[in-house]
């Protein structure tokens, strides 16, 4: 099952996508907190406004570094333990919203991504019980300013800026991680295409580590790093991260 | 005015602080969000249970390095442009609680601090609009894992774990931050004893660049930084940060 979240006249609202007939199934609340409860009305796919499918209430964590390929493209060596960074609620945009490049950047960078979206409260979760505690998994786009990373000892700036985290198109609730391919395209350029077999630490394992770093509370997003393949991109660039199995999610580049 | 957050058997509620009868006098709804409407009720301070005065739904974002003194005690330069950082909301908790150390975390150390928290949606705030955008102050402890924040390259896990953010014990609604006195004492020892001064970026600098940085929300926490006299605390010692004119926030550090 795949859960979005759609723009209509009275509101956002979450609905489930019926791949069968095309159509979204608008649901009476946020599934994570209330169920799948239905409405009874029906959309089509086509001409629907997606909005990002979580706005997260406590916090986005991301991985660095966790795709070998990547760190030689960058000229870092592996790191022992995973690399954490937070990205504010306030960086999140969905499908289709523009980049916006802040006017103290001048190189924007994509990164895509497989996200994973926590479902319940949890701490130190055991490896093995990891599948308990996840809603479901969707695309991200780690976009980052990356003058202002190579510059700044800590990157909440470079990677933290208003629209930096474009989520979805969709969370897939039944979704198994293994041997996904993560590609990312500018312009219709294929730039990136990476593999989640390829991590350096697993979903579940950097699902465990994280718990164990900080509680997560439902809605929280955990971003699982980017493969080889990023770059810079200019004003107006279209930049699309598809997540095989999940789709396309796309935004373009402006600057403020 | 000053606000507090108090615990009462029917829930966690806002009140004002009657310094005259020393009372609290409850609030009937976030006093942020719903203004300063009271239910009537008064209470004793004495026997009352005080929470953080602020749940943040964004973000508490931290300024590293901006007094000199603390930047001369890690063996370190002074930035060029501010050092942020981000702590989640997970990390907040109030006076009285608990500074629970992580089972990775053998180093705790406190760091007292001048806080800001911000009332408006707000971004790209210019320097002499800042005051529009301040909801208030309070005192802060940065809590800080030391040796992860030496290991690890992003103080994520080292500045972000669940209690490293203790907050309290009100907001201050008619704070002048100049020329006020910062410090913190364990067991009863002072430890560190700065003045707002002091600071390399000074409040309203350090609003106006954050807002540069990222879209504020209602609720978001500003850390001002910290001056010298950091240090690591064992298991049961009692650390409390003084910010002058806001009072004493005082926590124990447990170990998990």
């Amino acid at each position: 099952m795949q859960i979005a979240r759609i723009s209509l006249e009275s509101g956002p609202r979450y609905a489930i996508v019926d791949h069968d007939t095309d159509e979204y199934i608008v649901l009476a609340g946020d599934p994570i907190f209330q169920g799948l409860d239905t409405t009874g009305q029906r959309l089509p796919r086509k001409g629907t406004r997606l909005l990002s499918p979580i706005i997260p209430r406590s916090k986005v964590i991301g991985v660095g570094k966790n795709y070998m390929d990547h760190i030689k493209e960058m000229g870092g060596d592996a790191p022992e333990i995973p690399v954490l960074f937070f990205k504010p609620n306030t960086s999140v945009i969905g499908p289709g919203d523009p980049i916006v490049a802040p006017s103290w950047a001048k190189e924007i960078s994509y990164e895509a991504e497989l996200a994973v979206v926590i479902g319940r409260p949890c701490k130190d979760v055991p490896v093995d019980r990891v599948d308990d505690v996840i809603y479901g998994y969707t695309a991200a786009n780690d976009v980052t300013a990356r003058d202002a990373q190579r510059a700044e000892p800590q990157w909440a700036r470079a990677k933290g800026f208003d629209t930096s985290c474009p989520l979805g198109p969709v969370i897939d609730l039944d979704y198994d991680p293994a041997g996904k391919a993560i590609r990312s395209t500018v312009n219709g350029e294929l730039r990136q295409d990476g593999n989640t077999n390829d991590m350096l630490t697993g979903v579940k394992e950097l699902v465990s580590y994280i718990s164990h770093a900080f509680s997560l509370l439902p809605g929280d997003v955990i971003l699982t790093g980017t493969p080889a393949g990023v770059g810079i991109m200019s004003e107006g660039d279209t930049v699309t991260v598809e997540v095989e199995g999940i789709g396309e999610l796309t935004n373009q580049l402006r600057t403020s």
